[in-house]
C-alpha cells in the first residue's frame, strides 16, 4: 500500500523523529536507513526486517521502481511533500527516501569458526563507527564487539558510512572485560592499538586468530580494556602528525593484521 | 591589539564570510582555520601567515593564554559576542575561535630527493580530503599532487580533518598529466589504485622512487590519469562491502606502499 501523508502530525513521521535519537530508537527497537543506496541495500539483504518507508512525491516520480518494491517487501509506503521530507532527514543534501528497519535481536558470539574480530572501545564519532564497520567487513573481518561507551552504531549517520555494511556485520554490543576474556579462552590473541605500543605493527606476525582493539579517537584504549590485551602494536610514523584518524588507523591495522 | 567588533557589517567579520566559498578563498587568497587546535597548529607551524584571529568573549574568557599568543604572533585579534561566532562557525558545535591564514604562494615540485607522492585525482569529499592529508603527512610522504577536479584543500571542513597537516604537507595543484610525465621522467613509478587493477596490492612490491594516484570517491580513477600509470594495484576483499572508504582506501595502500 502506497498512501500520501498530509498531517505531520501522522504517527509515521512522529516515529522518524523519535529515531532520530538514542533513546527513540532504543523504545522502538527500530533505525533509519537514510538515502537511495541504503534502501536498495535494504531490500536485497533485510527485506524481512524493513517496518516501513517514506519517501517524497519528487522521489516516486523518478524512482517509481524502487518505490513499488519497497511496497513489495514490506506494504507499507508512505509519501510526503518534499519539504516534509526534508525536515524528517538527517543529510544536508536529502535524497527523498529513507527506510525504517527493525532491529536484529541476535547478538553475535564469536566461536571456534572466527579467527578475526574487532573490538571497539570508545568509538565516537558516528563518521569513524560507520566507516570502520565498512571496512571491517570489506575485508572480510568475522564481527564486530562494542564495548560500553560507543557510540550507538543505529545513528543515522553511521548508518550512512556503513554503506549498507550495517545489514551484514555481526555485532555483539555492550561487551565487557569479561567478554575479552571469553575471546581469550577461545584462542584468540587479543591485540591493542596504540601509539605506545611496544610493537611495530610492521613487524607483527599476525596470530591464526586475533581479536584487534581500537579506541576512543582522543584519549585512545581504555585502561581497563588495555590491561585485557596480549600486545600493543603502533603504526609506524614519521610526519610531525600526531595520529592517524581512528577509521584509517583501523583500516590499516585490520588489513595488515589480516593478510600476514 | 585585541578590538571589540559590535557591528556584524564589520569588514573583517564579511570578509571571513567570504572565506567560506571556494572563491572568496581565491579572491582572498586567504583561509579559513577553525577550532582551539587548529589556531594553536597555525601558531606553532605558520605564525607567518596567520592574517587575523576572531574569538567569542567566552573563548577569551576562558583561553586568555591562546588569544594573547594570537595577538602577539599577528597582532590582530578581534572579538565577538557568542551569537555572532556561531553565525560565522563551519562546525555544529562551535569552539569560539577561527583564524584567517595567507594562502602558501609556493607550489612544491618533486624532485631528486622525494621518494613518495600522493596524486589525487577527483577526490570529491572535504572529509576524504582532510583524512588523505593528515594520512600523507603522518606516514612520512613528501607531497601532495592535485589533479584537476579535486575538491578545495582549504574548505573549512577539508582544513580541520588535516588536524594541522595543512600548514605542513606540500602540495602542488591544478596538476594535468604532464605533471605525472614529468614524475616519471624523475623515475617514478605511478601506481593507480583500483578495484579493477590487475596487481593485488599485498604482492606488490614497491619501488624505491613511487607516486600513488587515487581517485573519485564514487568513480574511481579517471581515464586520462589510469593511462599515465604504470600499474593497477587492489586492496584484496571478501566480504560484500563492495569498496572501501576513499581515505581508507589510500591509507592503507600509502602505509603498504611505503614500507615494503
Amino acid at each position: 500500500m502506497i498512501e500520501n501523508i498530509s498531517s505531520k502530525d501522522n504517527k509515521t513521521l512522529k516515529l522518524i523523529r523519535q529515531l532520530k535519537k538514542k533513546n527513540g530508537r532504543t523504545d522502538n527497537r527500530k533505525f533509519i536507513a537514510e538515502g537511495i543506496k541504503m534502501v536498495r541495500e535494504a531490500l536485497v539483504y533485510v527485506p524481512q526486517d524493513l517496518c516501513c518507508v517514506v519517501a517524497s512525491n519528487e522521489l516516486f516520480a523518478k524512482e517509481p521502481g524502487l518505490i513499488k518494491s519497497c511496497d513489495a517487501a514490506c506494504g507499507r509506503v508512505y509519501l510526503v511533500p518534499e519539504f516534509v521530507f526534508d525536515e524528517l532527514s538527517d543529510t544536508d543534501t536529502p535524497q527523498g527516501v529513507l527506510a525504517v528497519i527493525n532491529w536484529k535481536d541476535k547478538q553475535f558470539n564469536a566461536g571456534e569458526g572466527e579467527r578475526r574480530i574487532v573490538i571497539l572501545d570508545g568509538i565516537s564519532e558516528p563518521g569513524n563507527m560507520g566507516t570502520i564497520i565498512r571496512t571491517a567487513e570489506a575485508i572480510g573481518y568475522d564481527g564486530i564487539y562494542l564495548m560500553k561507551g560507543c557510540t550507538d552504531i543505529y545513528a543515522p549517520k553511521t548508518v550512512r558510512s556503513t554503506m549498507g555494511s550495517i545489514f551484514r556485520m555481526n555485532f555483539k554490543g555492550g561487551c565487557t572485560a569479561s567478554d575479552i576474556d571469553e575471546l581469550k579462552e577461545l584462542g584468540f590473541t587479543v591485540i591493542a592499538t596504540t601509539p605506545s605500543g611496544d610493537i611495530a605493527l610492521e613487524e607483527y606476525k599476525s596470530p591464526e586468530k586475533c581479536a584487534i582493539i581500537i579506541g576512543n579517537e582522543a584519549h585512545g584504549v581504555s585502561h581497563e580494556v588495555m590491561e585485557k590485551s596480549d600486545a600493543g602494536v603502533k603504526i609506524t610514523m614519521d610526519g610531525m602528525a600526531e595520529s592517524l584518524n581512528a577509521a584509517v588507523a583501523a583500516g590499516i591495522v585490520m588489513h595488515w593484521i589480516n593478510l600476514k
